[in-house]
């Protein structure tokens, strides 16, 4: 399945959380990342993220796509991110 | 379709794309707006957004789900947008 993952999390988490993140995931843009994953590897992402943020403060959205055949992705302006993208 | 927006702009100009945003979809998370959109209301937004922004510094990205039937959306710690959410 293929996985957005947008974070706003506090300026003292974001080292962290974005480490975690891209062990996974590839960085697309500022707090945005994006790519196939397996149930598995989705399940210990979210492990790790629980325990990195602070639940009070933090939001950690995860856009998750059984299927990329009905989306697709447009960019304005700058490409930020690297080229393992899919949809 | 449903319609998942993730900006990130100079400081200058964040204001201003976030209003224009606002006006089409429901703000989600920092620099992360969702919602349902039409064709044309899309043509529309994607053409007051490249005369906001400044294309070489500037980055948006449209994920555009041409349905959510294949989709879901997970949060961890809080919810910081509105209810309007609908996947």
């Amino acid at each position: 399945m293929f996985l957005i993952l947008v974070y706003d999390v506090g300026e003292k988490r974001v080292g962290k959380v974005l480490k975690i993140c891209r062990k996974y995931l590839n960085w697309v843009q500022n707090s945005v990342l994006e790519g196939e994953i397996t149930e598995a590897a989705l399940r210990r992402l979210k492990l790790e993220l629980k325990r990195a943020i602070d639940e009070k403060e933090d939001s950690v959205i995860f856009y998750i796509l059984r299927t990329t055949k009905y989306s697709e992705r447009e960019i304005l302006g700058v490409k930020k991110g690297g080229d393992e993208v899919i949809i």
